[in-house]
């Protein structure tokens, strides 16, 4: 359960009105890796959580954190969407032509849709949705996946900020920097505590015990005239699993099957395309008889019916 | 430029279709983290990687395997496909009564658009999208992303693998989950390499000579009753600055500002609700005499032409 | 800024897990008028109110409890999901039949993509998208949305309810419905209040004074037969500017002008199909001389600068 | 069945092109609320209204009155975009800066899609979807969701009209407001017929005899300073069930529980991080013997099957 | 403007209800070929149709047509859900074992949503969308795509028509798939309209006087071991065009160029990882001295102003 | 499988960077005709092709051209964004006016996401998505598919190429153009060749037997006034199936039926507005006694079993 403080948690005070900055500005709110994303991120994170405790209550304090970011970020837009040009004339535009660019720049919707207030959107107008959060429930995985969000918001911040002289929104941002240099490394230690406790080696590598070996430490070097080799990736370890690797150069890489995608022939009441050349085409009518394709679809669920083992 | 080879990477067969499994497959071709994905998103950073040589050349190698595993993919389907109930009826239903599972379950889209292929949407029937797709030109953020994604990839393929009995499809996700067992310390490897070449530290850190100092090393615990200060993140050195980590436990966590988000008044012309009480309203008329809300909208272009300095 | 209590509002347990009911249940979490809407809506309308005081105050109130409601939502979810089939198989079903709706109903990202977690969708799998919030800035038409918002998510939410006879999440449903009820009325309350401190006397009628007046009360029938003149609609005075309602039965219905839509020539590089009946192309390159369409685009702002008034 | 005639219904001849304003135009035709919603929305509530007789029909009179709108529209904004620059130069710009507003503000779309007519998007180019229709069957939920969007779509018209001085565009614009306003008042109508026909008491209230009677009429306070209660929200009776308001201060709101959320052990098969606190994980192999997780999720149909009530 | 008739253009009533067909039936209505695209795709063209006369108006014909057609399938399968299961509880399961198909397979929408009617998507639940609508201003490109699309609407609708034995519904398509049959052929004797009156010679070939002609008549097989040699595009003549065709084996394609795709030094304010290789760095601010970054992306404007034509 | 070449298909390399262009340019990248669109179009299609040889090894050829030219293509937005505005400041803007429009009119994303690359988006900043994807397995209608794409896919960038005198950028542009003659060619070659191989005539006509053949050669005139009746389309024979065209004009067109879309009674539980003019409601409980709607729901199945044939 939530409660609120009418204070933010940090200043959000441009010194001046910035309706073309504005609309820069709503990548880092409601963009793939804004304020929303890792708002919502953490906190389902959090909710679903399978141990009590720590790692539960770590992504709680976190994602609680980040509802008060986007509360920084709407009040930024708001502020900065001042008098923006809500009718703008020709003769505002010949009198002072700079004026063109805000014109030309200004998001729309900002005037129209929000009467001067930010959107649930990213810089080009894309609405904010859920497809951007990731919550696996395999808290390694998820650990490796925010501390990559909160690398990608960080960067993103940064260039924004380069894009402003206002001190007060550079305030602001300087703090967010410091929060994303820690949300980093705080991911990392996550993984650190993960494994101390046991919960993994650092790798996701369920089912590990009948993956294909051969290939779990291999590059395929798949470009004409590639220098891969000369990386890291190309000799030496593996970091984990501390196997050798190996390298497959472009000359020697090639299908390792006979394998030519030749596909079974289609239901001829599907009206697809069809030639014969792979055999007799199979009606999917599972009441006909005999009932020839539907009996293959569901023919391992009868087997185990009648208890016959392929 | 782009070579095709009709031999598959590696053999894609199922010992029987199973229209059931098929909806449930889409996931791992066109979902979030989906091999659509992870082979637009190493084409798309190899494609506009500013280093030539290894980085890009590695970039390029990866992605084109990636090209291969989407085909595997879409045969695999179709081959799952084969037969599926195009027409079922009630007397099959009602002679075999485990077809109702078939019946309900099946991606309708299979049949009614496909006509027994793939779709390029998850295991929900959502299209696969261009925002899944990660690329800031960062090498380091990018890494990362990359590091994750393998990791909630292979998480889902082994996850679906469990999910069947079939032998041909669990020899190919054998080679899946391999690749992904690879991949993932690949990125890894990448970072360390990023990280001898002196291009990084290993944490994105742009603009960190005016980043909040304070904030960068900081734990806000804002759960009434969390256990978060027993955890790896509340206590020690940060792991790529090495900072002594600061814990603000909840008692303590509040508010740095007195900034309570009160917003300046609207622009009337906008129609916005508003009782008075921060001031007179400024109309954003930039025609107007005297113009005010669209003074301060272009306040400071114009004072850099005429060199005013606030 | 937010803090977070690691009790919920209110208990979310189900009797016994139900992994088709969760499928169904993802509607009112994720869908348009989830609780993902509601709390999102109300906190962009809180953050963005231009009145300090009652009004911002309630709605950062009902947005802060809306959090909570989330949260109540994605934990029953996951509840819901304990045990749901992750690798279901041939002899399940063939011992158990009834299995099979479970098997065909249930959405595969539960299993595969959040390891029995909910996702932040709706119960077709479509992501949750910011397209689903709305906030003007303006708090009688944001009121009414509000309102009609409670509706539409308390209808949902009943109907829901109607599908299981879980009495854990029978309790639970009762104290969502019962807040809708009560949120209903309360957005009522809301436009009284607006009302009686002056900011609107109920409906949306900014630039009033120049609306065209013939219109504003006129009920047109365009249906052959209809009997839409037997509603309130089509007799009496209007609610809210007291006006004589006019109906416009079908037979008298038609354009008021003889525009038929006949568009302008196209510019030939555009290469739009054209034929040349409604006067000579015209080029868009600003750059011609003489500058024909072009200078169209630009007139009226050129005018402005010389001061010539059409 | 639908019918055409070749005239508008009303006037849509812009003075002069303006491809700057048709961008934002843009926002009225496509966008949530624009003229596209409410068209498809009252055509699909009518399409599915079980009232045969003067509510179907009166949908159905609105719903294509909006059809006509919508071709208004389109047939502005294929004028408002005549002889847009299509292939400005750079000439062109340094003879008249003022274009490089035109130029920097323009839609692309605009000459490089439709060659100069609308695009069935947004002002921000997000294309118009079926996500915004609202359509419930109920007819006072709808009712009160058709009053909102006509207050959402004259507000927008009215802040969209302010930013033109064209006379043909206000023209139609005047008379769209028009229809706003009267159809805002007309849903209000269609809520008191609602009521004298007995349909309703004016909120939706379905299943109310078992909601939980103590949380309907409460107002929860969750900011610290919260001035809610000042308003009539907080205090009187509730206007439609005639009940005393109960106001819950900050300093007493609080769980109604002490269900922290804690979430059941997670299936071994889906590889959720987990450390044994809440008791044996449950794996969800239905095949197994025993039973155990699928067990839980089909019990209580099997129970049904068996007849035991639990 | 529009007129609407309450009868249908031809009758739509199924024999029974069947929830688990309607699901499926969807498709045609709001998928991507659905009735509501071309419903949509038509009356754009219409509306933004630059001949008066005959074209225009048989695209006002059919669109307003296909307004009806959508009026047919939304009654439809508002009929076909007539009593699905609201509330299904176990005993029905356990009673009847064919329901759980239904339990299974029926779009939850329809019951939680819709209340027993269609929803605005297609048969997975994605909505429709704007980004579905064609319409380029060129009559021959758009009446190749309203050909292409009543293929694949007929395919998708006749694949549908094999799915039931409904009297009702097979009634219904059969008039569906003959004027889909009619629609085909009307839209190929639109463009057979167009080369008759000199608009076109059947293909898009704007700018064709300075497109590289070596490249217009030439197939590369890039496909090691292809046999595309085999087909009718290999050999003779180009249908309109009339040039001899050129085929490129395997063999010998390759670059046509030396360009490797080495990328310019990146600006140092962005943080992309770059290692000197490609020359200096390009800072992007403007406001430098000297101006180089900016100087670059305005400089051919800049030249156009001083006269200088490279 | 695939594999790639370090060298471009074609030179890819501008004159001059250019941002403002850049943006544009994104529309034939990642808009629903982009390359993006051919590429994956036409590999899902070679993919799932149920035809060995010829046809599938064609698809497949320029399937991997069109990741070639994915790759150009990104390439080339690359080099357009070098030294793009990444921190434009005012004095920039106040030395030089012109920078207004890039500054206006630059896609923000190209800077904040990107750092100077191509983003997976059309030139409105929407994501490239599956749903563009057309691939039915019938290959007639797929290639009329195709071939429609290459037309409105070179149509675009024709007009694209009218906005630039960049010589670089034309002369690749020059390129593509003749590809798109030629590939528009191929795919009408393609039916060619299907025709002569005997899989079609030329039209989608599966289950033609019984579609309803007085409706199949029908155009219906619905707009009063219409001179459709003077297009090729009103007279004369079919050009597939050489039926006789009947043109029924505006006077004689109505509906076909006397059904007025009257809908059965709603289940009560659905809390649908209902007034009983139709009979008696029909719940959904598929356990009541006697079972009534769900009755109706599986009633058809039910037969099945029982050898009931209504």
């Amino acid at each position: 359960m939530y409660f609120h403080d009418r204070h933010l948690q940090f200043t959000s005070k441009p010194e001046k009105p910035d309706a073309l900055y504005a609309a820069k500005f709503q990548e880092i709110l409601g963009g793939q890796f804004g304020e929303m994303t890792v708002m919502m991120q953490y906190l389902w994170q959090g909710w679903t959580c399978r141990i009590p405790g720590k790692y539960k209550d770590m992504l709680m304090d976190i994602g609680t954190e980040e509802i008060g970011h986007v509360e920084m970020l709407t009040t930024m837009l708001a502020r900065l969407l001042e008098g923006a040009p809500s009718e703008v004339t020709e003769k505002a535009v010949a009198a002072n032509p700079v004026l063109a660019a805000v014109i030309g720049g200004m998001n729309p919707q900002h005037a129209i849709v929000t009467g001067g207030g930010p959107m649930p959107t990213n810089s080009q107008g894309v609405p904010w949705n859920g497809g951007y959060i990731v919550a696996s429930g395999n808290l390694l995985t998820d650990f490796r996946s925010n501390a990559a969000a909160e690398g990608q918001s960080r960067l993103q911040t940064s260039r924004l900020a380069n894009m402003t002289d206002d001190r007060g929104v550079k305030d602001m941002l300087a703090f967010n920097l410091a929060r994303d240099t820690w949300h980093q490394q705080q991911w990392l230690l996550g993984i650190e505590q993960l494994i101390e406790d046991g919960f993994t080696d650092g790798i996701e590598d369920s089912n590990a015990d009948w993956e294909r070996k051969d290939q779990d430490h291999t590059f395929w070097s798949l470009t004409r005239g590639s220098r891969a080799n000369e990386g890291r990736w190309a000799r030496g370890t593996t970091p984990v699993t501390g196997q050798e690797i190996v390298y497959v150069p472009f000359e020697e890489a090639g299908p390792l099957t006979d394998d030519d995608g030749t596909l079974p022939p289609p239901d001829p009441k599907l009206f697809v395309t069809y030639d014969g050349s792979v055999g007799a085409p199979k009606p999917g009518d599972a009441a006909g008889a005999p009932l020839q394709g539907a009996q293959n679809v569901v023919s391992k669920v009868k087997d185990a019916i009648t208890g016959d083992d392929h």
